[in-house]
């Protein structure tokens, strides 16, 4: 054989290796190194004693009348739309949740274990912008949703395809997250998130994971993870209880997140903050527990702060990777997978800013054992 | 008063607050989190017994006949270059260094102590080139390195005015390096790092030093810390040996830091990495305290892995953050002063990379507690 042939065979044979290359999925995060704590035993039972006075003597914000109907099984104080619980009950609720559980793909290769210190990865969510190829920042497409989708079911470090990775304004609300549920369905064979901007919408999130998995598998497993938000301090609106009830009661998994702006919607410490959105969380997943026992939740964070000379959101900066050293030991103590924000900037292009601003989450997330 | 006078002071009066405006100098970082270990007691004895055998068994070359005379002071076994030493006496010798010393500026202000878990902040070190205000990359010059040590002059973070923060390639060698600690001594007040290119540059820069502190106060104080460099594997050339010898003589600081390139010029394992350079740097530690018994020393690793594909050195790979850690575990194991490195970049622009690579530097050497 001659070298010039030699060379041919040689690049034909990378060319087709990478054709037909397996892209090897890497399972769940196993931790190799001790957390970091940046507060000792002390330090958590001191907020965990503020969140539950918050919980006990200023309450939550309930707007939704069947939510109160829930609470009214237990004995939990309600004033108009104010809860109040003591703190042994919101504790039992609390602790029927379980530390870890599966989230089921499509494809079982897939499916994932979210909780118990090991990590997932998610991609971003709720970015009405994209930037495309030729540099233009514009609204998103669902297009632009599919292609993102194709790209983290390449991925072999990300393990949810995630929900709304992008907003894909061309399609009209009403049924735009039946399009957003198949495009993580049909582009990803990884586990997929739910819509939670109404009820109904949620139920039909369920509707067509019920056509994938099956009708049995869907109603005695956990086939996808969604995201509400407080709208601190201290309110849960109707639009978020809706979605949380219709999944808790399906037994399928919700991050409740308490969107807290420090500074702005809760105390600009970050004790203050952690105690405060500590208490929201808490009070959602104790209801999740009255509607529907071992349904599983996680207990989040986004912890943002605020520019204080223009009530922007900041993300990354120190104070954020505080309260998220924080939330990740109080989630710790009380047993309960956590979700935590990674990469999320305050910067508005890809420019230096936006990786200093991505690692001040990075770090904080992994090396405080975010879930 | 009318409204317009009264905009008119406040905006004079904001010009004025401006214009008088008092730097406020940080004081040393104080630590008020707990250390990030990424290894236990058990780990930090393995790699201690690794760097001792390495120093007993392997040794370390020497190159410099005058330095092989103060090792045949002791009990080290010397062949041609090579120097074996037990781990007994090599100890002996270590544990003679200050676990922190004064670093003494002109401004006495501005002495910091490094050691003891506090940190201080250097400028960045040895930079060929600058990119200037109109984004040319070129190589820098003595206008440049004033510039740089008048802002670091002005910057309230910034404890250390540094040393070649670039090198200034518009002065010819032979005398480049009396402007360079010129310029540090004019255009700042804050301690300044000395030459380590010739013993008579070293020794240069000790005689300016005498200059501003007095000849009394220079020998009895420290009034620099200077780097220099183990060409790993296990070699200390005479350049640096002459440097160091000069600056333990007159009880003056060094920071041993062995040039590893993991992969390359030590073994590609972190762990392994960590073992060769330590038994390197401890040698040469050990060498100042027959020189000088007392004189300050800093240990620390660069900690940059290499490219396999170009042989190019890697800044900011989670395998440095590693080595970092570790080494800075081992630092206090031995109760040693430690210099790790924050903030540097394999990218070669002010890009996205450029800040990822940064922060995989800051992070570890911050929360592993370097000094």
């Amino acid at each position: 054989m001659s070298g010039r042939r030699r060379r041919q065979g040689g690049s034909a044979a990378r060319r087709a290796a990478v054709a037909n290359a397996q892209i090897v999925h890497h399972p769940e995060i196993k931790r190799g190194i001790p957390l970091m704590e940046v507060t000792n035993q002390e330090g958590v039972e001191l907020i965990h004693d503020f969140a539950m006075r918050v919980a006990e003597q200023i309450g939550c914000d309930f707007q939704d009348e069947e939510t109160l109907g829930y609470w009214r099984q237990t004995g939990a104080e309600i004033d108009g739309e104010r809860v109040r619980i003591g703190r042994d009950e919101l504790l039992d609720l609390i602790g029927k949740i379980p530390s870890s559980y599966l989230h089921h793909a499509h494809n079982p290769e897939r499916t994932v274990r979210v909780g118990d210190g090991q990590a997932v990865v998610s991609p971003s969510y709720g970015a009405p912008f994209v930037r495309d190829l030729e540099g233009l920042r514009r609204y998103a497409t669902l297009a632009d949703l599919d292609n993102l989708q194709k790209l983290n079911h390449m991925a072999p470090t990300v393990h949810i395809a995630g929900g709304t990775i992008v907003e894909p304004v061309d399609v009209p609300v009403p049924h735009r997250h039946l399009h957003m549920a198949y495009s993580g369905l049909k582009y990803s064979d990884k586990p997929i998130m739910g819509n939670v901007t109404a009820r109904e919408r949620a139920k039909d999130t369920l509707d067509m994971l019920k056509i994938v998995f099956g009708e049995d598998f869907a109603a005695n497993n956990t086939v996808t993870t969604s995201l509400i938000n407080a709208n601190s301090p201290l309110v849960w609106d109707q639009t978020m209880l809706d979605s949380l009830k219709v999944y808790a009661l399906n037994n399928q998994a919700v991050m409740c997140s308490p969107f807290s702006m420090a500074a702005a919607s809760t105390p600009a410490s970050n004790v203050g903050t952690v105690g405060v959105v500590l208490a929201e969380a808490l009070m959602a997943m104790a209801l999740t527990q009255i509607i529907r026992p071992g349904a599983p939740m996680l207990f989040g964070v986004p912890a943002m702060t605020v520019a204080l000379n223009s009530g922007a959101p900041v993300h990354g900066s120190p104070d954020s990777a505080m309260v998220q050293f924080l939330s990740n030991a109080m989630a710790r103590h009380y047993r309960l997978p956590h979700r935590a924000i990674l990469n999320v900037a305050t910067s508005k292009s890809g420019d230096m800013q936006a990786a200093y601003d991505s690692m001040w989450g990075l770090f904080p997330s992994m090396l405080s054992g975010a879930d």
